[in-house]
């Protein structure tokens, strides 16, 4: 850098003075448009303010660099999964998950739709889900960077994304409740996956009438046994616990201090059930009479020993542990929670349990050793109509922050300070953990309501950036019509005052929760090795294609055709089959270099495969009508992408 | 704003320079976090140049402020359009064309089902399209704001998307092609719509073996009659044109002094068809032994009044031109272009083509005037080998500008500049229409495809920002698996020099071409109005339910269930009905608050409605199997959004 010379600046404002300043910091040979004029002009012409210039500088990521962190949004019920780079907040990549999506090739050929026929309940085809809370897999309490479950609320199932290659692998039910809502949330290790049901409806799938809501409908917590080694939930190890038909919320996996216990929430302990043209309250109003609603503490850890010793049921094919046995052995307890709780977060150190109560203005911090405690002493304030334990309010918690009107959830920072949404209010508020005290508030725009801080569920949270997760975006936004982006907003957490950096549009999906880790800890592969890799299980295809052995071979079962693909032809370029064939397509990308991926699509025939290097595809089709249809690359290639064709020559 | 002190500056570098002069203009009262130290910080911390701190402040937009531009992006083979902000480079909403997409809950009701089963060739169910070219709707060779037009090449279809709420509305397509490229494309005051085909198939669905590719395959130009006041395409008013088994490639509508005319490029004017493995050159060779090739130059105006005189054949349902009556009544003709040509692009005066090869290092600017001289004379240089009369190359030119290796898609700005994408060199080039030279070229990361501009292929071009829409990311991105996302890149063209602002990664799908336009040019509604209304009619739907009137009726024809929402329940909450029962669901959302979007989804179903504000939407199911299934809403809608539910109770 050539030497300044000292100069003089008479300024009447900071936009003058910033371009002043850039203006003496000019060689001769200055940057491309870079001048004093240029930068005054625009601050005015985009109406910029000083903190906005802060804020562009602190998320303008320039052509090159990576993003410090990545989130990973749950798509609410678009059904994928959203990757965003902070702090930049661009959309790095949408992961199918529950809902077929062609530029990914996912649920257009066999090998992705196997992982979404795992998901069709009862034999029916679920082309949708509505992906809710994302968790990456975690080892002593920390994200490792492998693994992501989300769960789908609408038909109750968990899936399972493996970050080597983004892509889910293994979609998972049980029949023991149809929609679900706290979950997926892991226990420190990863050992289990936590799912727990939304609306509670008769166990395994049997009919009853709302008017038997008390006697017959049951909430339902599911543990998913987790097989690191495999990369797949392992459903015959994995075990319920049958819960009241309350209505169950947000859950949270214990940790340190707390490890072994899971914590749940839940409103509606009234039991309403609808029935608004029946003479009955709505489940609005219905569910909103009590005070009080039950934090369900659960000791998973003693409840995994119960269910291996056999004190289970299998109910609908899945091993639950009847309600008067989690009683019984100790696995279940309650603490009223105020009023109409939603979100249930465990401290980073694990001593502690945030509830937000959305019809209230507190946020209440429970103290698991108090409750430790209180279990061991057996000090109950009574039971719940189904005999759980109840353990004393005033015992269980250090106490109460005045948070503001509907709290939420709750995330963490690395200096001791809590981060909660604040729906009707539309703010985040910061509060002290030792005092209990609110700090600061930040407005939100509009309607909060999940947060996402770095690693702000994990033992270790980061501090720097936080995320407000806004459901309504109104008047921020170029308009689009009568559905809206919801609003992403980045907040600076380390900045002696909070401060809004950025606004970003989710157009796409409606996130509900994310989770947000630091890029160094992921360590994704750029290709299938070696090429005819099957991306599912990860192992060599049975049908792989080496480039030299392709072919069509009329085989019993249908007419099999191996091809491969390569910048830029594939081999062989016309298939020709009779009308009624059943047709194998094998199909081998022979590229190894990043980003060389191929499409193949076949006019008409709904087909359509994304080939990233190295991988292979097998898909089958029934040439049903007499004629001549186009295959080509999807994936733009190489200069000759556009030959990158042939035909399937059907005849009559 | 504070009267500024006199302060003196010793500086040693635009860091400090800037951090200073911020320093400088702090009163007592600093914005949080705005300090010398910080800025000086933040600029080493993030390693950002003074060439970085003016994109970041030309692309910053604050919280609230809306873009200037709307960009619609095809979205390739994920089916869809990208709706994306500039200069901020935020995707607004993506809209939902060929591809069910559970957000928007296209696909997963009665109205949008019908749009799709429009596009459902040979009653075969296709849920996938490759959205290749996005066109606007024009009046007077510009921009209107009321529609959108996109293409999809895998099927062969043109959509229609209304930009009155973001909504595709109608899908057609012609058994004469199975795959099309050049469309879609407006004449200058969307009389037409063009789309021509791309792989050239026996017209009609016809069977004819590859080996007759000469003599049976066809080409065609589809030419989409659009009814502006109904706002659809009327495809009784349309007609096609027949032509050579070339495979014809981007097209462009003629405008002011060329209005009545379309260009259209072609390649493989070789007739090659594949066969690498039955002893044939593969089509990436065969298709590019020719030193030319033809660009296609149709009298779409004679050629309406030809049809309309009913000199057409009808095939397959579709009445085309054949090629003897478009050469014996003057509609076609062909010019050399050199070397197998793929963008081309008529200048905003209309005047000049731009045609780029991209085995070439040339751009090719032909000159309409010229052109039509020769027509008038009849002065040819040959027929191709079906009689369409060949104009000669060299007086049809004005010149050639030596562009680099790779030239494609050329857009245009408000001084006379054109814009070339240049794929194997990964550059864009600026160049002067006036003397046909290069000015200035900047790099591309990387592979560069199609440019947008903004107003870029108008009558008006806006200058001021173009997109270079690059195919491959390779390291720009944090990591995220084989798959990458392409690399949006936005360029500054009103600086004296171009200047790269920002990359915006797009990791949803694989756009082709982009159109970019005014925003204030797009009226766009916040809800639809009065509360029952049909989005797909735009009128009152037949079965609208209003508040108070909600019941549940078996008929001859099933259980109707009139349904209302809003916040936050639905009207009735609990549906009875028997196993086997047909159930018709109506359901109007009774708001009409901007963003006041409510979802409705039943658990394993298959069934997500959204509801945007005053909405109507209708959902025929059976209810197959005993049992209870919750419905919710899917929307975040209000703090009592959890308890927006009910049961759909099938009694066995």
């Amino acid at each position: 850098m050539k030497p300044m010379h000292k100069y003089l600046v008479v300024a009447s404002g900071a936009a003058l003075a910033i371009a002043l300043a850039f203006a003496a910091c000019q060689p001769q040979s200055a940057p491309q448009g870079t001048n004093a004029a240029n930068l005054q002009d625009l601050m005015k012409a985009r109406n910029l303010t000083e903190e906005n210039v802060q804020a562009a500088l602190k998320t303008y990521t320039p052509t090159g660099v990576k993003d410090e962190y990545y989130i990973f949004a749950s798509g609410g019920h678009s059904g994928q999964v959203f990757v965003i780079g902070v702090p930049s907040m661009r959309l790095l990549r949408s992961i199918a998950v529950y809902t077929p999506e062609p530029w990914q090739g996912y649920g257009y050929g066999d090998q992705s739709n196997k992982i979404l026929e795992q998901g069709n309940r009862d034999g029916k085809s679920l082309t949708w889900g509505d992906v809710h809370h994302p968790a990456l897999s975690e080892t002593g309490g920390d994200y490792d960077g492998q693994y992501l479950f989300v769960g789908d609320k609408a038909n109750a199932r968990v899936a399972v994304v493996d970050l080597k290659d983004f892509a889910a692998k293994q979609i998972v039910y049980t029949n023991l409740m149809r929609s679900d809502h706290g979950g997926t949330f892991v226990t420190p290790n990863t050992d289990y996956i936590i799912e727990s049901s939304q609306y509670p409806v008769p166990l395994g799938g049997a009919y009853a009438d709302p008017t038997k809501y008390q006697e017959q409908y049951r909430g339902v917590a599911m543990f998913w046994k987790f097989d690191r080694a495999a990369g797949r939930i392992a459903p015959e190890e994995s075990f319920a616990m049958e819960l009241p038909p309350y209505m169950q919320d947000l859950a949270d996996a214990g940790k340190l201090d707390s490890d072994g216990y899971a914590f749940i929430n839940s409103f509606n302990t009234e039991m309403s059930h609808g029935g608004i043209s029946e003479g009955q309250p709505s489940l609005e109003s219905g569910a909103s009479q009590n005070d009080m609603d039950y934090l369900h503490v659960i000791n998973w850890k003693k409840a995994a020993e119960v269910a291996k010793a056999g004190k289970t049921e299998t109910i609908a094919g899945t091993r639950i542990i009847r309600l008067k046995t989690a009683i019984d052995e100790g696995l279940l307890y309650f603490i009223g929670e105020p009023k109409s709780p939603h979100g249930v977060d465990v401290t980073p150190d694990g001593k502690e349990i945030v509830v937000g109560g959305k019809l209230d203005t507190h946020c209440t911090v429970y103290s698991f050793e108090k409750i430790k405690a209180l279990i061991e002493q057996k000090k109950y304030a009574g039971n719940d109509p189904f005999g759980v334990p109840i353990l004393p309010y005033q015992d269980s918690i250090r106490g109460q922050v005045e948070i503001g009107l509907g709290p939420l959830h709750t995330q963490f920072d690395d200096k001791g300070n809590a981060y909660t949404s604040v729906f009707i209010e539309s703010v985040v508020a910061k509060w002290s953990l030792k005092d209990l005290k609110v700090i600061e508030k930040i407005p939100a725009q509009y309607n909060v309501g999940h947060l996402v801080a770095a690693g702000g569920d994990t033992v270790h949270p980061h501090g720097k950036y936080l995320v407000s997760m806004n459901k309504w975006s109104l008047d921020r936004f170029a308009p689009v019509g009568p559905l809206l982006p919801q609003n992403f907003q980045l907040i600076d957490i380390d900045a002696p005052k909070m401060q809004l950096l950025y606004d970003m549009p989710i157009g796409i999906g409606e996130p509900h929760y994310a989770q947000m880790i630091a890029a160094d800890k992921l360590h994704p592969i750029t290709a299938y090795t070696p090429a005819g890799t099957d991306a599912v299980t990860g192992k060599m295809d049975p049908d792989h294609v080496v480039g030299g052995k392709e072919g069509i071979e009329r085989r019993a079962d249908g007419v099999h055709v191996s091809m491969t693909a390569i910048r830029s032809h594939f081999t062989p370029d016309i298939i020709r089959v009779k009308r009624g064939d059943l047709v194998h397509l094998h199909l081998t990308n022979q590229e190894q270099a990043q980003d060389a991926t191929h499409g193949f699509a076949i006019s008409e025939y709904n087909i359509n495969l994304s080939l990233e290097p190295g991988k292979h595809e097998n898909v089958d089709f029934k040439a049903d009508r007499a004629g001549v249809f186009p295959f080509y690359c999807t994936e733009f290639c190489s200069a000759l992408h556009l030959e990158m064709a042939g035909y399937l020559v059907v005849e009559p």
